[in-house]
């Protein structure tokens, strides 16, 4: 068995990445690895009526990805790693932390983890998924225990 | 944050769990962290009638306890490092799991992990269930991809 030698972690821009991105970059730097972060941007335009199709929504999701890429590289800043790779995707959290892994060959996928009883079970069910659908090991950093 | 101390590595006497227990093994030496293992013997009396008691089940559970002793201590033989704890609890996986985490002020649960596709449903429901009880961090080690 080989050590990690790209581990992505995923971020969801909460307030409780830090911890979760600095136990991978201990984890990068315990392996030598490469680390890549992750923000998916999940951007669902509410049309309840199934009329309304706004020219603004793709300036909305343009937005959200600008945003988020200033809130990873504010988050880069904190981590004490010389080399990380910052990426903002849009789609579904889970199909894209996957197609990431595949693509990038990841061998560790480090994610936050709320308990069954925390505040984001949104969070849950997406380490859930991951947990189930990854073709590497996943680390679950436990937030706001 | 600090490093992980005390790392706890799961195991269900399966034929990969080498590959589960030399991760857990890894980590443990760039840690520096104790390791201990664990494996939990769920022994659940058939009686469909809830009628019959028989007095030789606690010696079957005996011997299974005895049976997986002595597989945990082969595992360990098999093990690049000299102090491993080794465990062998009567219960149920999950709670002996969480119970053993919090009684040993363990800070990270390695744990083996099928696909969802994986012929072992069961492992992937308990790496499920721990994942969300567990007081902290989980490592869920892909085997069988």
């Amino acid at each position: 068995m080989s050590g990690y030698q790209h581990i992505l972690c995923a971020v969801d821009l909460g307030g409780e990445n830090l911890a979760v991105a600095s136990r991978a970059v201990e984890l990068a730097k315990q392996y030598g690895a490469k680390l890549s972060l992750l923000h998916v941007v999940e951007y669902i335009p509410i049309d309840l009526a199934n009329e309304l199709v706004l020219p603004q929504q793709q300036e909305i999701e343009d937005q959200l990805v600008e945003q988020s890429k200033k809130a990873v590289a504010s988050l880069v800043s904190h981590l004490d790693l010389e080399q990380i790779s910052e990426n903002v995707i849009s789609g579904s959290t889970k199909a894209e932390i996957i197609e990431f892994t595949k693509a990038g060959k990841v061998d560790l996928i480090v994610i936050g983890q709320h308990g069954r009883h925390g505040f984001s079970r949104l969070l849950g069910s997406t380490a859930n998924a991951v947990l189930h659908n990854a073709p590497c090991d996943v680390l679950a950093v436990r937030i706001g225990a």
